[in-house]
């Protein structure tokens, strides 16, 4: 098994393939690969070398092959239903994103506490109670879920979804919540990610801008 | 230097160790600590101990004492000041999202370039041009800022912030943007962290649902 910090990757590898074939590169070496990614050449290799012998020594890979590869690894050569749970101004952004279905992520259910959401229709779907869950979970074969609640309500939330079925979880609320073993959860913290720099600029002093 | 795997780490003990402040908590164990942010005890002493001896054997971690500290190895001591560029769906949600704020980031200016949104208001802010972007960042004392914008036009918005001074940035563009040397970036990207668990469900047969 390759580790988690290799699987997480592997998306950002098939993202730049997919533009590589939309500017019509036939083939790329780990270099280039490497350099759009931010990752060493070794680190690619190394990386793809879990999945099987992906390219060719001194030609590199064929952007076709590899993204093809990397799209069956990734279990994307099928589409996959979501749930959202929070429908408040980030939810509504997070439903209009056509980045999803784009990518094969439908999502075929939202959900509220609000009484003043529910009924109401957003992307053509109608915002439902949360305790219909279980049911579009089930009606529509959904395993994974995103939250973006408020951070008080995420784990009630994340337990409802576990209890429905969900085993992957894309958690936007500002808490890391507890899944059992068997379920996956990630989590989107701009706040975090931004605090993890200002340890960075904190150190250095700002370059001068006169 | 710390290992940047340790630096992201550091503000999820931060936020913690906020939360169990509310609660009320005073001292906290490497296990309790460990134990909410899914990281072994022995990695969360390992961690800490880069910036100086921070617990007591057998005793734990003030939680008083470790948040202090810890806010202060983040640069967190002071308010940091952001512009936003993209003002879509995503951006508006974005700006209206109080996390920042109450974190001591503050949103500090607006771009876009669409001609029907620049000059409206949005959280008490007039949305700008974004070639407004440098005036803005040295008159705001700007040295972060967060990009959402589409992928096309993201590399473009970076390299105006980077040529403006900004030395960290947090793109939600779903592409991986270069920076020059000395600036930093991180990536929010909902769909390739999806991704990173399809490969994971992929690999196991749904549990029944009957």
């Amino acid at each position: 098994m390759p580790p988690d910090v290799v699987v997480r990757r592997l998306p950002l590898y098939a993202r730049t393939l997919a533009y590589l074939q939309q500017e019509g590169v036939k083939s790329v070496s780990s270099q280039e690969l490497g350099a759009r990614i931010n990752v060493t050449a070794a680190q690619i290799r190394k990386d793809l070398s879990y999945f099987g012998q992906l390219g060719k020594q001194g030609i590199g890979y064929k952007v076709d092959e590899l993204l093809h590869h990397i799209n069956r690894i990734l279990g994307l050569s099928q589409d996959w239903n979501v749930v959202l749970v929070g429908v408040g101004h980030l939810g509504q952004a997070i439903a209009r994103y056509s980045g999803f279905s784009e990518k094969g992520i439908h999502i075929v259910g939202l959900f509220d506490t609000d009484p003043k959401k529910i009924g109401n229709e957003l992307v053509g779907l109608t915002i439902q109670h949360v305790n219909q869950i279980s049911t579009v979970v089930r009606e529509h074969n959904v395993r994974m879920a995103i939250v973006a609640v408020a951070a008080e309500q995420a784990q009630d939330v994340v337990n409802m979804l576990v209890k429905a079925g969900v085993e992957a979880i894309l958690n936007y609320a500002p808490v890391i919540v507890q899944v059992p073993d068997g379920v996956w959860v990630r989590h989107i913290d701009p706040v975090s990610l931004l605090h993890s720099m200002t340890y960075y600029l904190a150190r250095e002093s700002p370059f001068e801008k006169a």
